[in-house]
């Protein structure tokens, strides 16, 4: 998908959300454990009650691995369910790869041949050659993390830099942006920390951006798009488990239609007041 | 394994050597492809043949992935294997996870709980929380992504901390050896800057260290043991391409044989030199 493909849908469905499917068998409802295949069936319905309110899906593969061959296979699954039903669908694989330049090409193979996924999330810290092998894919996206949305972010991602005195994750932006421009890369930037986002866009004002920690991690939409929308959105803003496990009974995906269409209204309403719709 | 009954393998086997299980179903012998699982065959004849040499085998699970939920079972099979019949070998899923806590416990549930494996190698990027997770299990370890072989660690991990002087890969040490012992973590330090692991003995005398490098990547086994080994060895040396690719024809376990009882040797040489047989 290219950038402009994204705006387009972001504008069609008013819309820059993207619902994480972190799919854990202890938490999803219980009718569905005796079915074939209870994360696959739990996520079809889940996207099939979402997708109207939704530009992207995010699978995070440690749910479906902790499952073992199966759990990959319910990946798999979900991943051409979504892409042959949804062809407008962003499919962000949410991995967290990155490996020396040989490996790094066989997640590459593993995510974007093998699989249909748009995107991967790739961690920085093995640096250039690490990333590089998944830019090769014509519209496909390499998602590297910068400013996380959890507590440890603070422990490495603020060390600040002697030479330039700017912070790791500034550094990871200015750097890595030398390998690939905004029409294959996006950077995940916390919504826990959205007063950072104006220091990342000035950095990189027109790339997009991977918003996790709205939701139960307690990061604001509002601060989110205050500091970070740029003139195409330049937001994917994920949510997870408040709209996946908004309910657990048969009317689970009901429920998180109704939670998913709240945010959606909320997203509809700034994108109307920075004037992109 | 505790790092007590990791070092009396070492002695026993006079090796601290870990094999690589990079297997790419474009580099086996093609008279494999024919078999029902060419990878876990494969692996498996290797296993058999250099098991007198290695203390230690480290599946990349970049190499299963990108095969599907065929690689998966491949891996899952492999690791079976190897701690049903070899339980004395240290076995190391390389994975290179890491992501918010309630993520990174899935993944230690998959490496720890579903399958055997002894340890798991973690990027550090997302600080604590992302690590301590795959912490809480008796005996299994974590390998810490410190400094790495590849030409991408200058990116990022050679960044000096305007407050401490250190760099990136000093300042993720000190600060994760906060979180756990030398009993249950170790770090990654590449080979290829043979002359850095003095810098990082400096900060962790006793913690082992899992060393990537040596063969196709071009480090001294010399170097890495002159600067990088302590009273109870503390490195694990990976060796992966020139072992398991020495030859592809029907005889590659045999020339594989070959080639590790080559770098015993040259190890069982060192251990003595520095008095540890």
């Amino acid at each position: 998908m290219t950038l402009e493909g994204l705006f387009s849908n972001i504008r069609k469905k008013r819309s820059f959300l993207c619902i994480g499917l972190d799919t854990d068998l202890n938490k999803i409802p219980g009718h569905l454990l005796n079915r074939e295949d209870p994360v696959f069936e739990f996520n079809k319905n889940i996207v099939d009650a979402t997708n109207p309110y939704a530009i992207a899906y995010k699978p995070n593969l440690a749910f479906y691995e902790s499952l073992g061959k199966s759990g990959w296979e319910s990946f798999e699954k979900t991943v051409n369910y979504i892409k042959s039903v949804y062809p407008e669908i962003f499919l962000i694989a949410d991995a967290k790869r990155g490996d020396i330049g040989n490996t790094s090409k066989m997640y590459a193979k593993a995510f974007f041949e093998n699989l249909n996924c748009d995107a991967v999330t790739v961690a920085p810290y093995m640096g250039s050659d690490s990333v590089t092998p998944f830019l090769s894919y014509d519209q496909k996206w390499v998602i590297l993390l910068a400013l996380t949305s959890n507590d440890g972010a603070y422990d490495f991602q603020f060390i600040k830099n002697k030479e330039t005195g700017n912070l790791l994750f500034e550094n990871v932006i200015s750097i890595s942006r030398q390998w690939a421009d905004e029409n294959n890369m996006m950077y995940v930037a916390g919504a826990t920390k959205a007063d950072m986002l104006s220091k990342i866009r000035k950095i990189i004002p027109n790339h997009f951006l991977l918003v996790p920690g709205v939701g139960v991690q307690g990061g604001s939409l509002e601060e989110v798009a205050k500091y970070g929308m740029n003139r195409k959105c330049g937001l994917i803003v994920n949510v997870s488990r408040s709209i996946i496990y908004a309910d657990n009974t048969l009317k689970y995906a009901e429920a998180a239609k109704v939670e998913a269409k709240k945010i959606q209204q909320e997203m509809q309403n700034l994108l109307f007041s920075y004037n992109l719709l």
